[in-house]
């Protein structure tokens, strides 16, 4: 059976999530700064942007590289999805496009019933109604000997952290304060027992710090 | 002129106060367990246990070496003083004893007025009851071409932060969560700015920040 994961980049004061957006940025400069030694990663040049051979090959590229590797399902919110921007809107399907990066089946946890949405490129999102741990039932069933990654956000994360749910979470630490949104380490007291923790530098400042069992 | 240092523990979520004294248990684990690799260093054994030659002999022992390197003044708040634990207490010295670790003068932010306290060693308290800017001033004339030290606690920490105040912080970051206490980050949103960050990992998994100026 595959490992339940989880992958964040977040602030050294430990946010997840940035506030900053307008209607003119609609992404703002504080996730640039949170992402952008992610983003400069050859697997996320190559990935998001179409930059084949392009991108940083050090450390955070080892980080990004295995983001992808051997997850077969994950599980994200209804924020994450995009359900809380766009209520009950039957046409919405994410902020993906038709060719999702995912490849594989992806659960979003929330109380609005849609049927399944078949995406190209092997995504298929189902809408989940039930508990974590059910929904994580699934996602393992799913995901086969292949790991499951809680995508997010960040209160979808913490309540599988909270859980005990978690095997493997990996964050990355940009050297940035943003003073607000959403923390991570919110209500996680003592979360290192049970795991062995380890972090490293990379060349780029971001500190990589994993919880792993 | 001397810069204007600090240097704390603090845990992966930002604490560098604990919660967990008890009349039984007076410091607590949670110090302990944040502290741990700081005092197994070498000077750490030497200086306050009185250990000579044990205790660890790498990064983290850099930075506590440096810790008591060209500090000519400090500056703690009333509170790490211990003057809100002994309030009018006239005769109160603070808690280490007729010898103080220091060896400089140390001047106390506090409301109540009270006579300077010459300690063994060349330490002298003085207490100031100026705003933090003043008190600086004063201890940069007693530093010298030494660097002046904010100690603590958090709370004076962040006041000197704030105003911009700091030119090098380093903290040392226990790979646990507090969840609880006084958070070093707390309104500092975009520290980093005017500053350069830079962090190593040590043996001990401390993973050692340093903004600098």
């Amino acid at each position: 059976m595959g490992q339940v994961r989880v992958d964040l980049n977040i602030s050294l004061d430990g946010y997840a999530s940035t506030t900053d957006q307008t209607p003119e940025d609609p992404i703002g400069q504080d996730w640039n700064r949170l992402v952008a030694a992610y983003a400069a990663t050859r697997t996320m040049q190559e990935r998001v942007f179409g930059q084949t051979g392009k991108g940083t090959t050090g450390v955070d590229e080892q980080y990004a590289a295995a983001y992808f590797e051997g997850v077969g399902a994950e599980i994200m919110g209804a924020g994450m999805f995009g359900l809380h921007a766009h209520p009950g809107d039957p046409d919405w399907q994410g902020w993906w496009g038709s060719n999702p990066p995912f490849g594989f089946p992806v659960f979003v946890l929330t109380h609005e019933e849609r049927p399944s949405l078949e995406m190209e490129g092997g995504t298929t999102f189902h809408f989940v109604r039930t508990s974590a741990e059910e929904a994580l039932e699934r996602a393992r069933e799913a995901a086969g000997d292949l790991d499951v990654r809680i995508g997010g956000g960040v209160r979808t994360v913490r309540s599988y952290l909270a859980a005990g749910l978690v095997d493997r979470l990996h964050v990355g630490i940009a050297p940035i304060l943003l003073g607000r949104g959403e923390n991570l380490w919110a209500e996680l007291r003592e979360l290192e027992r049970g795991y062995t923790v380890t972090s490293e530098t990379a060349e780029s400042g971001t500190i990589h710090v994993t919880f792993s069992r």
